[in-house]
């Protein structure tokens, strides 16, 4: 049962995040209860176990996924779920998808559109090394990685989606500017994001793992290119020089978490399409969130301002339910 | 002759402009003599005025173009005209094509493409709107102007280029984003530099106007169509509203001289697709500029930094002759 | 009655304007009712609309005033207003000075101020440019227009208020400085905001027009002059641009939202008069509001510190009634 | 015999500030000569002495005054003094003024206008400090004094007139605001940059001395202040806590060299009328230099740009001799 | 008995600080009663005064320390203090060290140290000033001033604490470079601070001063020993400038709050140990607070980011017992 | 002959840095001759090849070392070289110290003294990695790296003498705050420079290498240690990760470089000793720079400012000889 559909009385049972966890003393008896908040892509819900909380809650930890059985109550005019049974689930059980908002785009066809780019790279050097990149248990991880953890395209398959955006936009330029090494550039797209795959942990939410945190996607990317040209043997040195430059200051500026700016052409076109992808992504989302009749977007702190909607839908506010069921 | 042409001993005749005018007492009876530079867009060269200089001094000014004729002498190891005669030329009798770099690409083409752009808008308010701006006249005038006075694209056919690219990039992101309104859009992008007619001047070099420093060309550019619109009676009012602050807003940055920054999908696109084509052209002419056989290029104050150049031809230092031809 | 004036059982009649609106499922039978905020310029309250609560919903938007009838009771130690009747108001019902506070100093004296000092304006070109700004219905609107949505001068008459201080004090500085062209920096001082009667919207609370976020005042009063001169014919072209370049880079700098920094004498003091009346209003303001006995007033976010009041009165907290009332 | 006035052949004999100061080596014998520049308030000259320059170079300094006697002759086309003495001056034989420029107002009527300030305060703490502060042999001082090194009113008088200038505009504003202490205000505005007197030194140039560049202005201000009110025993604690701040609160920004931002409504005001008129003085500088028929002011590097000094006169370009005069 | 151990139904009897103070109505009959919040060092708990409330919240305040009895009673699952009375306590019937924290190393050890340095000081000149300085009373206040209100070392002690670091970690540079003048440094370091017992109250909690506020102990620093200086009569002058400038300077950057930046190597040396010790300490504390288990301490807005820690402990969240105990 | 011994008619013969080469038409016949300026670390002189100047200049470039031999001739009251023979060096007949400053301390005792350190290590993990990278052909490339181009410690055995200086401040911290896992801390300042040994590429001057321009020494060094412990195997991963964290982020800021932020106690103390060392080397080497007599350096671009000397010796300004030589 999904979050939107828990109702009182209810009978509840399915695989649900821990977004909260907490130990409450009893104020009748001595020991404590187990409150939890239990949440679906789809809500969020306050959850309750009145035995054995203090065993269990040494077993869960917020970000776990559980399975729950359990009978929706109603307690001071809230929802809450009072549980019989949470339990582990067993690998398999449960799918990030179900937690977890995906990419509108079909991952298959754009998996497609993705080896069909590398196909076509006239460079031996760089398709190679691409070939040696994606494998398919890469290909894969990358294919469900999202591309940020807020921001923009932070969702499953987001990393793909925004990684042949960028890649269209560079060939968009390459058309414009004869003197751009085509295969270099491309090169550089298709791996520029690739170290996201070891700094985001997709459970049933996105966390920043700890190498994530201490070294981050920009160095980690990197190092894994640097580690396969080294293999190579006989790759251009001045080739990999080029390319691990735009993996590196693909941020564009120091304060951005590049270790250096772009110095190369190439090196600026990867940044600013990044950029732009990023931007127009991000505006897109705050607009599409946006919903019916609200002629602005709620401030964003991200951007600083608010977003000019227009004609659109009417907005439906977060219902904030605090002391407003008094009467009956 | 041009400049580049000027050996000792040969007989000059031609039109250059004047790049810098100076007095200079005579050592050894009173008055004094006119020195020029003059230049034309192979080089610069000193020249003399030896009679009547001080007359002429207050005929002519920095920045003018003159007819001169004369004889090419070597003083101090140093070529210079000494000039028989220095005429102001008559109207059309020079080209503004003789001092300046212009556009490498065929400026009919550009037009044409330019036209078939305009030609393809389906929606008729925006379609009206862009014909009604670019009268043949200012088509003209806007095909000949520069995309700005240094920096990127500053040469004649620069502006028309410059925006060329901006709407085919922002083409290209409307490909990817189908939530973009696309006419709206690539109408933002034809227009969003037309303010730059009135800011530069091309004469012989490209100057700023009063009212391009005082004014500036976002808002310039936003007043003109702001007045167009306001002419047609029945524009759309939200369009206008949305195309006006495309206009304002496409400086993306209060600090880059946007009086607001963007606040709609539209006008982020626009942004970073200007922004992004005068990074990658300026990225582009410093290193075309480097020349052969040097592997990085002198620092650039504006980007704060050198560009690899690679495997590059042999870089041409500019000859300093002080003090160096003794021995005779 | 005043929402200050409202105790447990008093019987409700008047003017509010709604600060918030929501449904809330009702906890023992299926429907919602109607839950508001009510604000007056004395205070804010709750009230609630128990039948036909979600029609009502739909008619009525935050923001709105609604001429409303009921008593009040208590709920939870809080008092709340149980309505019999909302209604729509009539045009002309209601004034905005029953929701807004207004200028300390008389709308008829300063308006009367305000035209005597375009009367002393001895150039015919900036006296009559004045003239056919301020005709009777903009003056109106402006003398009711406030200086700021917060932060300084955010009352009706504000904006009045504040552009006769910035001339004051652009007058003190002529008196220094006898270069100044003070007929200028005096007719640059009275229309330096003008675009501030598009930018907000006053009706029960001060709202920022879509106009105003996506162009804002610095264009839309330049353009307004700039529209006006061009009607004109003949007014001197320097005399405008000095005009028009005041208005643009009244704020100062690129950051704070001009397009241009000032350039000439006169836009220099305006930008820096105007600055001045809007700190030390501020200061001034954030004092009278700190109350009786305080040293210190709370820390203020916009100036990023406390300002020492010193030897004041005592100052009343605002009270958090949550959980007080349990004896009884 | 002033320096404008030497011309080729002149006699000189008077008092010169050394602005360079060289030994050269003689190419046909053992030694050196002594090439200076000498300047005084009408230009700047070369001068060179021949017998004893190695004696002579150890007495003298770049900054001193000397008192020369020789005649001016050319040097490749460059007018030199040759010296046939150069002497160390008796005090009191020149006097800064012919070296500096000098405030446009009369200092004794500045004086005069000073001290009625001071009788007018009515606050009799406030009086009897500025008594204490300004005795004689200070006020002596006080009236010599420059406003700046460079950037505004960097003249003998100049520390007088900019005090004067920031007291009528902190005048103006509290007839504007009756909130405010005027005699905190106006006692603050005079005393708020006496650490200028210890600040600078000037003798034929403005120095800033040691004191000056390592505790600064606003921290000698302020301990003069707090020495004199710790002597006075009784002085209201509050009072002297808030002129306190006022003096080291006064460049109203940490990064423009005050450790504490203004905090009090007095402090604010007076921050903002020191700022306005230093930038005022500024550009009203900048736009007199600019000379005879230029509209634009050179780049103004501390303003990041120049100004539009629009109908004025003719610009006298400083005159470059190098290789002129070669015909003869 | 201490906050922490107070369960339902124990007899209180202790002083405890005043954290927040309000009068509530009563619901069902006229007049106020008094909730407080108490703390000590080991919690905070409510309190009630049901009697007499608004006599005795006129004469007590926020910030105050009080003797209070009663007894601990369960409201709605939060215990609170039911008091019978509430007294203001003598002098010296309570100690700080009850409230605040202290510095974990033995004070009586550190102030050994502390006069072992001055005493090693072989500069008489020095040694005067520290000694004239660290007069008994006031070494006795610098040991219990803390050395910050929050960020690091914000406990009693850890004034001497972190001064005690900064002159450790300046022998440590001076032992690296031999051009320091050790005395000087150590005489620098050891002063520093100084400002900082006159600009924080430690009397239950950590207050700012008004002269903290307004003059800041950088100033309050430097005035003291300017002051003592000058009652020295023969102290060199250079020395004292260079005293002086060290505490002006040590916070580095104008930004920082000193209004010099670092002009001489001892001034540079000590600014750069000041920071590294409260760096070093703000990050120890960080980690120390975040407890047993969690890989990464909260997100830290000072820091702008979160810790890693590791192989820590389990980390005990703040518990939130809104709404758990309904049950019984 | 070193440079600073050269005088008219010397015969020279030596070893020489190429610091600009030139070819310069001859004036009275065609062809050009070769203009130079030689280097070595005692200053800089003109030579003039006259016969085979354009075959020559064909086979050496600027930053060459040639061993020259000639004599010394003047030439418009400037020493010059007139070369009779100009050859490229065989490897080994000149060292880089003939040409570059060097520590001033003994560089084998300090390489004594970082191999002690590396044996104080108890961590077997720790001291194993240094001891991979730290084998003799690096150690040796190490003990010679200059620890930057300029600004602080640019000279041979800088980094080695850098290197050591950080270790000791970091024992000195790990000395107060004994959570400091002092192995680690003392291993990640023995390593977090290493990068720098590719970084500069030390021929006869300092420069930096392709790869230190387009990836850096954060980076580089990183790289270094991640490969080396992914050779290893077993090395714990946290300790591992921990490391490669301090090497990254040491530079403390993302504008400075660092693409990570330090995020452990042992990152954050290391950036705070090397900003440190690198501080206080580069105010002791500006210092030392000044000379005698003067009180004030001359102004560092740098830094923004000048140093105060106070009682330094005289300083000897650099020679301008530019026509002074007229007399004879």
């Amino acid at each position: 049962m999904q979050v939107k559909d828990m109702a009182e009385g209810a009978l509840v049972r399915g695989h649900y995040l821990i977004t909260r966890k907490e130990l409450i003393p009893f104020s009748s008896k001595p020991g404590r209860f187990l409150l939890m908040h239990l949440a679906d892509k789809t809500g969020e819900i306050r959850a309750i176990v009145w035995e054995q909380g203090e065993e269990l809650a040494a077993q869960i930890a917020t970000g776990d996924v559980v399975a729950v059985e359990g009978k929706v109550a109603l307690y001071r005019d809230t929802l809450q779920v009072v549980c019989s049974s949470v339990m582990k689930p067993l690998p398999g059980q449960y799918s990030p998808e179900d937690f977890l908002p995906a990419s509108r785009r079909n991952r298959e066809l754009m998996l497609t559109e993705f080896q069909e780019i590398i196909g076509e790279i006239a460079d031996d050097d760089c398709r190679s090394l691409l070939e040696a990149v994606f494998v398919p248990d890469f290909l894969q991880a990358f294919s469900w990685a999202p591309a940020a953890r807020s921001m923009h395209q932070a969702y499953i398959g987001g990393l793909l989606e925004h990684t042949l955006n960028v890649v269209r936009l560079c060939q968009s330029v390459a058309d414009l500017y004869p003197e751009v090494d085509r295969d270099l550039l491309v090169t550089g797209a298709l791996l520029h994001d690739i170290g996201k795959v070891e700094e985001y942990k997709v459970k049933a939410g996105i966390e920043i793992t700890d190498v994530g945190r201490l070294i981050g996607h920009v160095v980690i990317g990197h190092d894994r290119i640097t580690e396969i040209i080294a293999g190579f043997g006989g790759f251009p040195e001045e080739k990999a020089l080029r390319l691990r430059h735009m993996l590196l200051s693909h941020h564009g500026q120091l304060e951005w978490g590049s270790p250096k700016e772009p110095q190369t052409l190439e090196a600026c076109i990867l940044h600013h399409c990044d950029n732009l992808d990023s931007e127009v992504s991000k505006f897109a989302e705050i607009l599409a969130a946006a919903g019916r009749g609200e002629r602005w977007t709620p401030y964003d702190s991200r951007l600083g301002r608010s977003l000019f909607a227009g004609d659109g839908d009417f907005f439906e506010p977060a219902v904030d339910t605090a002391g407003g069921s008094e009467r009956n």
